[in-house]
């Protein structure tokens, strides 16, 4: 996955406390975005908002998290990839509208002759052009299933690939540092068809599913299976092996690749994910979990998704007007982003000196057709201070909320830090970083 | 739930069929709807419709299932709420459409303050406004949920009430006929939190989790929880605890109570669902269930959702322009058409001759104030002719697709028979009924 929750983002709300009137505040701004940008479309309803200020202040959608201060404490425990709202907010987001009439797709079928009967066919089209477009992953003669963020076909693939029910639990492994999620989700129902069986270093066995996150989840580094037997399987959690994070080296076809659009587009509150899957049977089991677990995917969410996707590959077959630079190339954009950040970063972490930082890797990447350095969307941030032995609540004096490297199976003196939050929220953190001594 | 799925829908799809010019063609009606609704507001890509029909078609929204006439295999196997299209094609569809642009929601975080953190704020607005309004359910003192469905969240519930992890599984019960899908989910991850111990009538023991579906699926009778253990536990399903499929008699206030957007205004594609939790532990470990599974629920579908209900409300609250009779009241229209769905039903079994229905059941509707007749969203139909011991296998050599008995814990001389899909479905099927001697 490589996507973030867990007691995470409660915890962390309740720490960071939101006073009302930052809400409220959020709410009047929201209905005031609303009103500029429903104005024209919406139909009659948005056209009495003046009557309903009230009203409307409480039904417009949400901000997500309260803007931040130099006083604030800063989140960076969880990838919320609220810096690509940036992107979507010029020239590009207007394509990227999508507009519901009330009477469309009412039914839980999008098509009963797809094996993922709950597919929309333009949210499949997009995904195989996105990835044809980017060269990251082979989608020809692979399967396409649609998820609730990669997260739930995670589940799904450990659901087809463990043994049949009267069998042991399969173990599920990966390397350390593994993300935190995959200990958590796998063993949360107790399930006796697969057990988290922790490092794949150390597993020892023939019977095993390992999951391999490349880039890795929390450390950047680009993964392999480490275990070799005939007999194992793997699930290759692709999350950020787009083009903004690293080098794009390698058209990947594995037999079962998990992709999210929160860490492609930043669409995390969308919640779409899908696979791509080899095996028939497998794709169809994991399709079965996919039913009796939700019955499907929301549509809503794929017709979006679809736009979304189609914007950016818009942006790169032809110059949207009014898009001048890399406004309109959604990886280009993000890329040169991530760059800055991280030169941010490791500028701080100099002015600091106590902290380190993984090497840059640079590769060439078949999509950008240049050599590039890998940018992850998280910090595997050290610190080798003495008497500084748990560096998450070092930060947390600090006012900065990070993820204690324990959670991914390593030392407590290593955090992993969100990269890719608001400008605003990273701005302080390095901010503060660079005044720790 | 009271939604379908499972092996229903994909074994059903296989053997329905599809030819390949029937989904061309419904992809060339879905251009043309797009083109209709989507020329005035949806950015410069829509414009552009003319010169790429062809890949517009691709992407266009999926309309379900493909149209049926009278030759047709009859698919009524699932609770697919098609029904309700033709309300939203009338007046009140403009006041449901939802127009999202591309830079909105795009965090996890809906309200960090509040304990179901991904819960839009205006969704839970319109839920208890609804509430309110139909007076069926107490939603004031309580929390709040969204869910994929309101499956997601009886899965949620079970998690949420389960014995801790070193305990042995609680016994999950219902009373037969139960819903189809109960015992599936429950089992199908073989948790050691919970497993399915069948009909709560013949239960014995003190801990539990009975599952109480009422109005019942599959037979739409009224159901109280049958097992009175103080240590046992009750999830109330009320998915079709809504005017136009029974009289609202009572203001229901038990400790979850179910609910989903599909079976209330029929947008199952929609996958929305809402749980109303009265102690606070448990909607936060139910919570922890919905972080965990799918980290939080779509945004998209949660602004959907919210726009749909609330144009229910203010169809009751005000009558929009170019709305008369009861094209603006949701439950008065789909009451009128389930009742004439029920006359039908009955006419045609009238006229067969071989089969049964549960009797008519009258009530004083406090939201209608009115006395109405149940119009429960199935049929649970019975054949006791000589030589038809299996009715589902019967009635599928007439083409007519429906769910045995058995799976419900109850006999193959019955079937469950959706009464919610398109006009021309279920017109067919009465026909068919009725011919049968």
């Amino acid at each position: 996955m490589g996507r973030d929750h867990g007691d995470g983002l409660v915890a962390v709300a309740g720490r960071v406390g939101v006073v009302t009137s930052v809400v409220l505040n959020l709410a009047v701004l929201g209905f005031y975005l609303r009103g500029r940008f429903f104005g024209a479309g919406a139909g009659a309803a948005e056209k009495e908002a003046g009557k309903k200020v009230k009203k409307a202040a409480a039904v417009a959608p949400s901000s997500g998290k309260p803007p931040v201060s130099a006083e604030s404490t800063i989140n960076l425990d969880h990838g919320d990839p609220t810096m690509f709202e940036a992107f979507w907010r010029g020239p590009m987001g207007e394509r990227a509208t999508v507009v519901i009439p009330g009477w469309q797709t009412m039914s839980y079928f999008s098509d009963v002759s797809n094996l993922c009967w709950f597919l929309e066919p333009g949210f499949e089209h997009e995904v195989r052009r996105l990835h044809r477009l980017v060269g990251n992953a082979a989608a020809e003669g692979y399967h396409v299933l649609v998820g609730t963020g990669s997260m739930q076909l995670f589940q799904a693939a450990l659901y087809a690939l463990a043994p049949p029910a009267d069998a042991a639990p399969i173990s599920i492994v990966s390397p350390t540092p593994f993300y935190s999620s995959y200990p958590a989700v796998t063993d949360f129902l107790k399930s006796g068809l697969y057990r988290w069986a922790g490092d794949a270093n150390t597993f020892e066995g023939d019977e095993y599913i390992e999951l391999v996150c490349s880039p890795s989840n929390p450390d950047g580094g680009i993964r392999e299976a480490v275990l070799k037997s005939k007999s194992g399987k793997a699930i290759h959690d692709l999350a950020y092996y787009w083009p903004q994070y690293t080098p794009i080296t390698h058209m990947l076809a594995h037999d079962i690749m998990l992709f999210t659009v929160s860490k492609c587009t930043g669409h995390a509150g969308t919640r779409i994910g899908w696979a791509l899957v080899k095996d028939r049977e497998v794709a169809q089991k994991m399709n079965k979990y996919l039913e009796l677990n939700t019955i499907g995917v929301s549509k809503d969410s794929q017709l979006r998704a679809a736009k979304i996707l189609e914007a950016v590959a818009d942006g790169y077959e032809r110059q949207p007007a009014g898009a001048s630079g890399d406004a309109s190339l959604l990886f280009h954009y993000a890329q040169r982003q991530m760059m800055q950040r991280w030169r941010a970063l490791r500028a701080a972490v100099t002015a600091s000196g106590i902290f380190s930082l993984p090497d840059e890797v640079p590769g060439f990447c078949t999509f950008a057709k240049d050599t590039v350095t890998a940018n992850p969307a998280f910090a595997w941030l050290r610190c080798d201070k003495e008497g500084v032995d748990d560096l998450e609540g070092f930060l947390r004096e600090h006012k900065i909320i990070t993820r204690s490297g324990t959670r991914f199976g390593a030392d407590p003196k290593v955090v992993r830090v969100s990269m890719v939050d608001t400008d605003e929220a990273f701005g302080i953190f390095v901010d503060r970083l660079a005044a720790m001594k």
